[in-house]
């Protein structure tokens, strides 16, 4: 790994996440026109559910353009954002973006195979990206994500939204603070029961199974709350249900890791039962516990530190905000010229440990 | 290993449990001169504090001999629970148990290393053994007592408490009648904070650290409530407080195993942090909760299946009532002439897991 953890925990630094968190419509955003216009690569549950509402509610950030296989789709879609005509595209013709002055980056949430393509597409086209987890399904599609972005001089930032959501950058800060004391061990799953055509379920499509999707929350989320890096990583991938869902990808992934200050972790991720997404930190002083810890809405941590009072915290507000603050975010890190503490490197990061959990459990990534 | 998957399955069928489950107080013991004559070997906290009580309320098991290195404390045990000064044993003179009719049974809770030691000469005294866990500090030590109880024709019983629980006993019948579909994946954490100058600390005494103290009751767990034994196992043992107190044991341990019916477990165990034991078992159609899971009372189910009122259950009863359970079921064992549930084999699966354990981790057993 070439990024060391000393780049990585200066990136998480809890107070410098605070500082720069947006407020949900506090109109922080000077001018309309600074407003940043993404452009929506693939019309699923993710954009037209969460992403492009939360665009609709933000100051900072708003639809300006569309790429969708289903024309049908995208003309609805595009009405309801007042996206013009000519800002519809098809995938033959996503590179004409080039030439749209409206569109300053493009959001993708295709599956996740696509995300390297449309990505380096993206770049090429002069356009910032703002790429769905996991980043990737290779080690080396994430690798040219990166490469392509920068050689366009692109910002290139990955959807980790809970680096965003306040009740997770509060249990990192309770971390830092030392309030918890030395930390000792964190368990954390996160888990759905998958359903047969999704997707998801096609190894080329997805590059793996619940780990890619779902368990990356787990992994990163170890990683964000040390602020370290993995030193030792591996797991087991299964198979439960011989219903012909899993002929392609595994329906179960266990792993644990061990940091450098000697922090291990324990990890489940499933798409074969509703794992509650939850995470315990467990310190000298006291213990943390965030359920659900990854979900749109209602993040709720628990924090009893031994001698005082329970702390308890509750994510206020509701789904989309956690898309706006995402948004917002990477519109200030594009308009004032920052580099996104989720960039490509922290994506390629995890492409790199799930790579090596799915090894040692005697299956590859991608 | 030798034993096979089918025969551990079988001494954990959960109604065969029930089955044999004593009722606290409920007077099944027909003569009291059926009572079973415990000698208590190692006077500490979990015989003096809830060994030994249990023994008084129940009406299959009695305390009618003592072992202890320190003649002050056992004189005064003595007359507590009417002990004939003629029953009091030095470790010196320990062999003489032979020879002491009143004595069926003897209560190994020393240090882990000493484990071997009295079980193997009990044995040799003509005595059956009910031997606290982990059973040794070695496989060899485990495989010795085997020996020595088979040639002797002795019974050997490692005290697995939760075994014997009726909250655990429901989970895994919760588990057994397909409640919960198919079970994918398990959490479970034990652990607390250990302070400097306890034997447990100590390499050759305790033969390791958390792992094979508290760590060992999530192992165990994940093989009751699955009916299976785990055909891969790995983790990572580590030190984060350098304070002195780990300079020979481990304070932390993670570790991953796979089942052979796919189903995966991540556990976390620790001497550095008070870490509420429970566990977490995931199925395609509903979960269950335990927390606490472990500990000597209020052990607490929660369960949620798909489409159904929540499932709770709070063990009844308080400290002893699980030392009750666990010596009245030995002492129908020895009466009926029975192999423990919890027998020296189901001991010895352990003790060769948590030598896997700590070996991926670096570590030696023992």
């Amino acid at each position: 790994m070439k990024i060391t953890r000393r780049t990585f925990a200066h990136g998480l630094t809890a107070s410098a996440a605070f500082a720069t968190l947006p407020r949900i419509g506090s109109g922080q955003a000077t001018h309309v026109d600074r407003m940043l216009g993404y452009c929506i690569v693939g019309l699923g549950r993710i954009s037209m559910g969460h992403f492009m509402p939360a665009c609709k509610i933000s100051q900072k950030s708003r639809v300006t353009a569309l790429v969708s296989g289903h024309r049908d789709k995208a003309d609805k879609m595009a009405a309801q954002y007042n996206v013009p005509v000519k800002s519809i595209y098809g995938y033959e013709n996503f590179d004409e973006i080039a030439t749209n002055p409206d569109i300053d980056a493009v959001y993708i949430a295709l599956p996740n195979n696509m995300h390297a393509e449309y990505t380096i597409r993206a770049a090429k086209a002069g356009k910032h990206v703002l790429c769905e987890k996991p980043m990737a399904t290779t080690v080396k599609d994430s690798e040219d994500m990166i490469a392509a972005c920068k050689t366009a001089s692109k910002k290139l930032m990955i959807a980790y939204r809970c680096q965003y959501e306040p009740v997770n950058l509060r249990a990192i800060e309770l971390i830092r603070s030392g309030k918890l004391g030395s930390i000792q061990a964190i368990e954390s799953a996160n888990g759905f029961i998958e359903h047969a055509g999704e997707w998801r379920l096609s190894k080329k499509m997805a590059g793996g199974g619940p780990l890619l999707d779902v368990g990356i929350y787990s992994l990163n989320a170890c990683r964000y709350l040390t602020g370290e890096e993995p030193v030792q990583i591996a797991g087991y991938s299964t198979v439960v249900d011989h219903d012909g869902r899993f002929n392609e990808v595994e329906e179960n992934d266990c792993w644990t890791m061990r940091f450098p200050s000697g922090v291990v972790a324990s990890c489940n991720t499933t798409y074969g039962a509703n794992m509650p997404g939850f995470y315990r930190v467990h310190g000298s002083k006291g213990m943390l516990h965030m359920e659900p810890a990854f979900s749109y809405e209602g993040i709720h941590l628990k924090a009893q530190i031994h001698g005082e009072s329970p702390i308890e915290m509750q994510e206020p507000g509701k789904d989309p905000d956690q898309f706006v603050r995402e948004a917002d975010y990477f519109a200030d890190c594009v308009f004032q010229n920052k580099e996104p503490k989720t960039n490509g490197e922290e994506g390629l990061r995890d492409m790199r440990y799930m790579s090596e959990i799915l090894k040692s459990g005697g299956r590859t990534l991608g």
